[in-house]
């Protein structure tokens, strides 16, 4: 008895050419041999790496010949487009070439859009030291703890308007105190003047003016040369500034003292300085609070531990008991506004949390905005929620939530008091960052002073801050997916066999043929998933094996079977089976043939 | 040489459980079973089948003893939890149970949302007379030739606030003649009093108060009992009154008047007043108007065939001849403001369009909302425009738009106006009913006379007009799916086939055991689609086939061939390849074991 086995696991087959470009050619790995050209004396780097086609993964590079800084190190979440995917990450490829430069991560605040790569990333980087503000700092540490095998951080806390020597560089950060605690800028001083990223730190206004603390760190730059500034595009389509967090509270506190039921507020974990001033006010009213959701534990005992907020213990109470208490005496935090698939809320509203059961007379608050790309799972709370007849507010009815970018006020406040030679508008889709340029050439920014960056962009500085460039070749910077347990570039083969799949499915054909007559030894074998509903296709499968037998006979008898080359055989047969399909059903699945002889 | 294949197209594996259900029920078909109660005599339904958990596919059902009337037939398209899936329609199970009752279909505008099913729909219900407004209804009609199989419709043309007697009942249209010149709604007598549907009727106002023309309409109610009111939701969290037209079209006009460069405008072909108006303004600048899309052709043909429209043939240009004129006479009118994957604005923006380039003094206008679930795709569209240089304008920065729908103030107006006994929120997702529901019992209508409904909720009214209920038992109302070329219920172990591919990918095992020894005649093969990046896994592929090997062996080898179970053995190797791959890559792909015997 002889079998001759064809190797099927690394032939291609399809049926439909839905996506011209030679599937044999690797996308993943190409990206290893680019080397970009390295900087010149005198010459200073920006490099927004990622975070500039997008809301999310922002990670920018500032270099010049002695030095790298690394602003952020964040991640994206899910993406439709990418199936599978857990998480988006910057490439880091650039900055591994030249891993011994490297003297600094600064880390803007502690949302995942900044901090999130971290765990993945910083090795590759060489390890360098992260500088953070306190809560910032506390959550990278606790956030690295989830990662046993991710080596420790050597994370460096350092106090608003801090000047730091780093390199040969002095570097001076800048933020407030009570809006966003855990926000920053950066100021890195260069022979050319001062490169400033403002991360995505708001200007807190009172009465229409920026606040006393936030003219003092308006007015520090004056007397600067700022060579290039950096700054966050999310909002700046958005007319005037955004709503005071002043504002903010007063308007939770109305709800919170009109509201005769329980009140479940729904927040992102990182807004922690909204979070404690929803406690003191419940603290104030002498309510019970509750935290659910991990990451809004683990970040709310980060402000414990830290001393900053003391509320005697008799105040917060255990989930599990909730019910021993009268609706009006309970607060409870949970995560989940933007109605993540796993988060408390959208358990709770799915009624499949544990501990948590919407009542009609719970009011909940959304205390969030949406972000880009949320829309659709955020919908899907609010209706969820609904049936379970709570009474809902959000910040598109009520004034409950203020979003974390600058507005087109802010915005331009930032560019008239920074004054910078060069533009550089960053975080966001390129729309966004359009609208951004836009802004600062009504501003007087002349327009071969501003540059609108794609990731990867490398704009340079030279000539004593004179002048900026974009150069032709970009950074390193597809995208570097978690998969699973892997974390790499992108594997475009693999995503594209993805969407193949979740369109329309795979048809896999196992035919064996006798070795000497080239007969199929019986009628072939078809598995599919995920193409048609098999139990009533039953005519279609029958059409389709005589198909199969056809269209390999046909080249089997016609020939000695040594003499048949097996690859062209099965691309015979996935072709012409693709193209029934197609005919037959309007579909496009991925037909795998697997022929044996026997 | 004997061979013995097993089949292996019915049985099912899985690595990872990842859905608890019992995948080997049908619920496809299980509808069919269903048989919702008759009617009792004296009693009216109303049965949103559709249309009240999403926004589109609006279907509902309007039932006596005697006669069943069904206002829209519309559709909803892509949807990503329902990958491969064109189209979602609504059920029409309990329709074609009733098939003989069915007197007409009422075609509240050209919206797909609205009109979309009937050429996947109508026959199933008898093909019944659609009664729709002159351009509605020629509209229908070019939507129906685009099915060569479908059969012609009974299409009747109705004038606004006509009345007609339609089986026992009188029926009688009301909508306005300017601002959506295809829009109605329809109020339908019975002795309980009349049941009025608005279809998505704004209410026109001047000076902040309706139109003369709203007035009367709105007057006719007065002296009416409205036994109930069915109202359009999707708005009615916005607070005030929809954007005039007229301040649209103000605006518009001045952006058309001040625009240096070429002016290129993104709508829905179904926004046939705004087109007219903008090409009656570019006729008054003596531009030329080309106009781009199937669709939007189509449209503006009918236009022109019902002589509504007469402008000099020297003002319009064909697409290939834009470039002959000077940038600032030309006007484009193309689809895809909404980004649609093949519509002509995101190719132009790809610029993968055949006769349009973007050029960087082009003015874009996006005379159109954003519509859940194409957030994403405006975003993207947006992006690409703002990389060609474009300058974009759009609702959210310009009124360029006024929504379809109506706001809050208008919603108000209507309920007060046609002041019903009873109030049925429908069209939008759950929450933007229930917030409608609010209004209404905000003004005045009491809470046990308002019902909420889902998709099928069948809602009772009975005793001359004064009780209303909610029947425990509701119509079938799962979504009918245009998959390929099939139009059927929801195939869900097809749908999760596909999500699970999507995510994870396959993973086919193909072994062959020798029939006497029940060893493996080679190392198996392995095909893998959408999984891992094969080429860089070649370590992962040599354990699991040594894992394969010694999973098959240690049971084929243990005891005589002919008494094992080659179902079990399958599952045996799934679960455990499913439970080894978990491990390694933390990913489920779906695998499937093909094991022969030779």
């Amino acid at each position: 008895m002889k079998t001759n086995y064809e190797k099927t696991s690394v032939n291609r087959f399809h049926g439909g050419r839905r996506f011209p470009q030679d599937r044999n050619s690797a996308p993943h790995g190409d990206h290893k041999k680019v080397t970009v050209s390295d900087i010149e004396p005198d010459t200073i780097r920006v490099i927004p790496v990622s975070g500039t086609e997008e809301v999310g993964r922002n990670m920018t590079i500032i270099e010049d010949g002695k030095d790298i800084f690394v602003v952020d190190v964040g991640l994206s979440s899910k993406d439709v487009e990418i199936p599978g995917v857990e998480y988006i990450l910057p490439n880091t490829k650039y900055l591994e070439d030249r891993k011994e430069k490297v003297r600094a991560i600064f880390a803007m605040n502690s949302h995942a859009n900044h901090i999130g790569g971290l765990p993945f990333l910083a090795e590759r980087l060489g390890n360098p030291p992260v500088y953070a503000r306190l809560i910032t700092a506390v959550l990278i540490k606790k956030q690295q703890e989830l990662f046993p095998k991710a080596q420790p951080l050597d994370i460096r806390v350092i106090e608003k308007e801090q000047d730091v020597t780093i390199g040969s560089h002095s570097v001076r950060f800048f933020g407030i105190t009570k809006d966003l605690p855990d926000s920053m800028g950066v100021r890195i001083e260069t022979p050319q003047g001062e490169i400033v990223h403002t991360g995505n730190l708001r200007v807190t206004h009172k009465d229409g003016a920026p606040t006393e603390e936030w003219t003092t760190i308006l007015n520090s730059f004056e007397n600067t040369k700022t060579a290039c500034l950096l700054s966050d595009s999310v909002n700046t389509e958005k007319p005037g500034a955004s709503i005071s967090e002043e504002q903010v509270i007063k308007n939770i506190r109305d709800i919170m003292t009109q509201t005769k039921g329980r009140i479940i507020f729904g927040a992102f974990p990182a807004q922690i300085t909204r979070l404690v001033r929803i406690i003191d006010i419940a603290v104030e009213l002498d309510k019970k609070i509750a935290i659910e959701g991990r990451s809004m534990k683990r970040n709310m005992e980060v402000v414990n531990e830290l001393l900053m907020h003391k509320h005697p213990a008799s105040h917060f109470i255990k989930v599990e008991d909730i019910e021993k208490y009268k609706p009006e005496e309970v607060v409870i935090l949970a995560t989940g506004s933007e109605g993540n698939e796993y988060s408390e809320l959208i358990r709770a509203a799915n009624n499949q949390h544990r501990l948590i059961t919407i009542k009609d007379t719970d009011t909940i608050v959304l205390s969030s905005s949406t972000i880009s790309g949320f829309e659709r799972s955020i919908q899907k709370l609010k209706d969820l929620l609904s049936r379970q007849g709570a009474r809902i507010l959000h910040y598109q009815v009520s004034d409950v939530n203020s979003s974390s970018h600058p507005h087109r006020d802010e915005a331009a406040l930032l560019i008239r008091k920074i004054h910078p030679t060069f533009f550089v508008p960053i975080s966001g889709h390129h729309y966004m960052l359009t609208v951004h340029a836009e802004l600062a050439r009504t501003l007087g920014v002349s327009e071969s002073n501003i540059a609108i960056p794609q990731n990867g962009s490398i704009i340079e500085i030279k000539n004593n801050g004179a002048y900026m460039h974009v150069l032709k070749e970009k950074a390193p910077h597809t995208k570097v997916l978690v998969d699973g347990i892997s974390v790499g570039e992108v594997q475009e083969v693999v995503i594209k066999d993805r969407q193949m799949l979740a369109e329309d499915g795979m048809f896999v054909i196992v035919a064996a043929i006798d070795n000497t007559t080239g007969i199929l030894c019986k009628s072939p074998d078809i598995i599919s998933r995920g193409f048609v509903y098999l139990k009533e296709s039953q005519a279609l499968l029958r059409e389709a094996r005589i198909l199969i037998k056809k269209v390999i006979e046909d080249i089997t008898t016609a020939k000695k079977i040594e003499t048949i080359d097996m690859d062209d055989l099965k691309q015979d047969v996935a072709n012409d089976i693709g193209k029934f399909l197609l005919q037959k059903t309007a579909k496009r699945p991925v037909v795998i043939p697997v022929i044996l002889k026997i």
